[in-house]
């Protein structure tokens, strides 16, 4: 094992200097916030990154919108914010978490943390239909519909797994994706004190399952893993596809003080899960239910995980595009480690292990090892181009490096601003990778855009890494936070324009004529409708304390032209899109006048698209 | 009064073209998103609106964020989005409305409805101090200050008044800004039948008083209008100093279909406010308390309020930089009207009145307008350059059209994408508006970027005014919905880095020392610290049902580390920023195991920021 030996001092530097701000790392002392770059290079970036006016981008980045809960979606090379998809926090914007059925998506949440989106994929390549997101604050998956832009489902919170970081990345043909978790904690939902933590408390990986026509999620099965804490996955693709990948720290079983006790071990683990065994363990009955899921034990049901040593401490691991590598990135080791996956199952198959922990086995790292490359201080993940190339993110080191699959050797380096965590590549997590862009997700923009105050936007780097060496020729602000993101060629995708008329909706209102307002007891259901540039009805009289129900219907069956219908001191907004029908509840126990109006600006007579709520007093 | 002869069948024909979304507009057939730009266009726009990585955009504009409850920040000329700053609505990305301070401010309300926002001025001159904004939805105003910005007063909802849409435009020192009412409703709240709108429902003008030092606002007086519909406002500045001007429609008190019953009579009004007159008059005691509130009857009072008949519908009132004249922007009139505020003064010293409408004289427009300029279909706004130079947008033309005052002639006309509602210029409220550049604020993007589902974001473009004629050199999304935005020179804001180290603060610690858990009864406090990486205390341990205050000091005094702190399953999270202290307060309602960790990306040992609450459940 070759990484063990010398980076046990920079290590110590790396910690001294995380921890005091004082450490000297290339790129960070740029304060001066002009350009370096050379005139003739500036022409370049904008011959290459600006999008004029009219035309489109190229590709589609979604990207995780951190602790908001939601999903950006931003064009490639413009780095432009096209729209905000919420997810796991309201957006009154857009109603989202006001009508009911968004409200019901929620579940009581008003937040989620959006660590990694994921495309689906067929054969491989991402198809269009769907995209997946985690939440690692509730243990929740989430669906977003790529015909609409919409979260068409939140699944969880999921028992028995804490924090899954691990997630989302999906099996090359969407069959599943895991959910590894990052927090330990008692998978049966107990209460167990942290002096317990070695025996009671557990790590899991939850595979979901998706279904083929409509995205919908469910849980499949969880495996029981070591109280440890799990990074990031990916899935085996080619020659491993069967096989899913986590990145493993804290085996220390640290429970204080990680920033210490957790990079004590010389080294951590990639644990390698093969799902396609453990689907037969669940076919051959060899699980425990636990809390409604089917739990697998690795250590009674042998031939699922393995593990294999890692530099401490890795972030990110990633599958090469031909499948044949996995990847692991050091984090607080200057190199990454590419591991030889044909190698890898050789030595499973020869049992040529070092050691069993806590019932599983560790192969031996020394057979599998096909590289370390010392691509430089603090790398967390990688991204692939064709042709073997493959670009690190070096947080400590703000950079990013440019490395070659078979060849092992460090190609070329390029300063990012500042401290990237991860890097995303042009249809980077594909069998095919499409080259030409690269976006450093970077985590401090410190001095790189107007100031705004002690909080800082976080900073998105374009570079394009088409020719041999990588140029820098964009960047942009962006709301926290971006963990991950994927980037898909525009074409792969085809949302619908409108809603489609659906006849079939009893809730659904299509002409003026069937607009009524129905009363059974102190229950109050209008049937309305929104149309450039009036509402039906425009008067609602309802009496003080009344449940009221309205279902809008906007039958402007016209691109773009959205409606919302916010209601003045009853903190209600919500929208329909064309060909929507959306429903809004509450009680009016207000008395008074209430105006309701437009909030989506429709048309020249928006302003004039307004109606009133009358609240009768009680007597 | 030249425009009532002739603009009726063309409103005719923009009504039945809005309603039916088949009128033919020019620059709307285009589908085909090509630009349509020459190469030497092209060009020309990438070198004037590229800012290269590493450079700083020239100017911050502040955006509303309409129904989204937020502000924008801007940069111009790359139209990246630098920030999104929370005011109404909630923001887990930030922690805002989820931590004691901003959960206070934001008083119940889960979303507002930001129209304009207005930059604090001394002598005309935005200085960088302080925005407000309005919320047409719960009748409030908000500050922002620009050290921070934070959001650090939201003021109402304010009694009597109903949906501020007319709001937020400051008077040249910052004085006041006046918030009119869009809907009218029974300013004594009560209920009251739409039968009664003639009699009971009534409009008003809130005036809000600033303190220079702080921002601060107060409401100082209001004005009882009669029951019509007040759109825009603006402050005069130079000779008009002291007045306010408002657009007024539906001065027809239509109550049903108001896009057809509130566009029958041929004019509505502009309504100009002595504001001076108005703290004179309550200096003498000549206004009623109304809910707490004191309430001017300009029937009662005259000397205040005075009308002057404007081209139906108008939508935005602008006073030129010079002050000498006031702009009614038509919106169902293919002109704009330039009245003279000499002239209207001379009126009024003259008692030139054509009529008295509920008590208050109406000016005799013919005695006071400067010129009617046929700018073109749907005139919306108008924003100015230097020497004369006036920018309005056109709605259902989908253009701007460049005129000159004092000339009073269309100089040029730009396309743009799609249906502008407001545009906003280079320091264009101004007493010395900038020039160089004007963006429009679109309210419909169709086929300018990257389909998105039924709803297509906004669409912004930049417009090069600093030749003679209009160059579109930018354009980018942005989510819903900006309704007006200023721009300001850069070097006019100081933002500051970190928040100064309050030693004074008995909830904040600076040192780990002095980190404590302070248990009363069943109510516990901790007193704890985040600092890269990790949180003092990293264990707490509570019992089911007790009342936890958490008090969280972010001692990292370093540029651009803020630390987040969110607890899984407890739907919490909200930010330290370097310097500052927040509080949280939950009930440990569940017990069990639930992990907390650093939300906000801080460090390369950021994944080991986390800490365990435990919640001993009861027995």
């Amino acid at each position: 094992m070759k990484f063990g030996k010398w980076y046990v001092p920079m290590i110590i530097g790396i910690i001294v200097g995380m921890v005091t701000g004082n450490i000297f790392i290339p790129g960070i002392s740029n304060q001066g916030s002009q350009s370096t770059m050379t005139s003739t290079q500036i022409s370049a970036a904008q011959n290459k990154a600006f999008v004029p006016p009219g035309e489109h981008d190229e590709y589609y980045m979604f990207s995780s919108g951190g602790h908001s809960g939601q999903v950006f979606v931003i064009g490639v090379p413009s780095l432009r914010r096209i729209r905000t998809i919420p997810v796991f926090s309201p957006d009154s914007a857009t109603g989202y978490g006001y009508d009911e059925r968004t409200k019901e998506l929620m579940g009581g949440f008003t937040w989620g943390d959006v660590h990694h989106p994921s495309l689906s994929e067929t054969n491989g390549e991402y198809d269009g239909r769907f995209l997946f997101v985690n939440d690692n604050a509730n243990n929740r998956a989430a669906m977003v519909n790529l015909k609409t832009f919409h979260t068409e489902q939140i699944l969880g919170p999921i028992p028995n797994i804490m924090g899954p970081h691990s997630a989302v990345f999906v099996t090359p043909n969407t069959e599943y994706f895991m959910m590894g978790t990052r927090f330990s904690a008692p998978m049966d939902g107990s209460y167990q004190t942290l002096d317990k933590y070695s025996e009671a408390y557990d790590g899991a990986l939850q595979a979901i399952s998706v279904d083929q026509e409509t995205g919908h999620m469910t849980p499949a099965w969880q495996l029981k893993l070591p109280p440890w804490n799990y990074d990031l996955s990916d899935a085996g693709k080619g020659p491993s596809d069967g096989w899913a990948f986590l990145t493993t720290y804290n085996s220390e079983e640290a429970t204080h003080l990680l920033e210490v006790n957790a990079s004590k071990n010389e080294t951590d683990y990639i644990t390698a899960i093969n799902w396609k065994a453990a689907e037969k363990a669940i076919e051959e009955g060899k699980f425990e239910e636990l809390n409604g899921q089917k739990v697998i034990d690795p250590a009674k049901v042998p031939g699922i995980v393995y593990l294999v040593a890692a530099a401490k401490s890795p972030h990110g691991v990633d599958v090469s595009p031909d499948g044949k590598y996995f990847i692991g990135n050091g984090k607080l080791s200057p190199n990454i480690t590419a591991y030889d996956f044909e190698k890898f199952i050789q030595a499973i198959e020869a049992e040529d292990f070092t050691e069993e922990v806590r019932g599983i086995p560790v192969v031996n790292y020394d057979s599998v090892v096909a590289a370390e490359v010392e691509v430089g201080l603090g790398p967390l993940h990688t991204q692939f181009g064709p042709d073997g190339d493959a670009y690190t993110t070096l947080f400590v080191e703000s950079a990013v490096a440019k490395w070659k699959l078979g060849e092992w050797t460090v190609l070329d380096k390029e300063t990012v601003h500042y401290s990237p965590g991860h890097g995303t590549a042009a249809e980077g997590d594909t069998v095919s990778p499409d080259g030409k862009y690269f976006v450093a997700l970077n985590k401090l923009a410190k001095d790189r855009h107007l100031p705004v105050g002690p909080s800082h936007p976080e900073n998105m780097q374009l570079i394009d890494i088409s020719g041999e060496q990588m140029e820098l020729i964009n960047e942009a602000p962006i709301d926290p936070e971006p963990h991950y993101a994927q980037i898909v060629k525009a074409d792969k995708l085809s949302p619908v324009k409108i809603y489609e008329k659906d006849e079939s909706n009893p809730l659904a209102v299509w002409s003026e004529e069937d607009v009524r307002v129905e009363r059974d007891g102190n229950n109050v259901t209008v049937y309305g409708v929104a149309l450039r540039s009036r509402f039906y009805p425009d008067e609602i009289q309802v009496n003080e304390g009344d449940n009221v129900t309205i279902h809008l219907t906007n039958i402007d069956l016209d691109q773009d032209i959205t409606h919302g219908f916010g209601i003045n001191l009853y903190d209600i907004n919500f929208e329909v899109q064309p060909g929507q029908t959306n429903t809004i509840k509450f009680t009016a126990d207000k008395p008074g006048v209430f105006p309701y109006y437009c909030t989506n600006f429709c048309s020249a007579l928006h302003q004039e698209m307004q109606g009133y709520l009358l609240v009768k007093p009680k007597q």
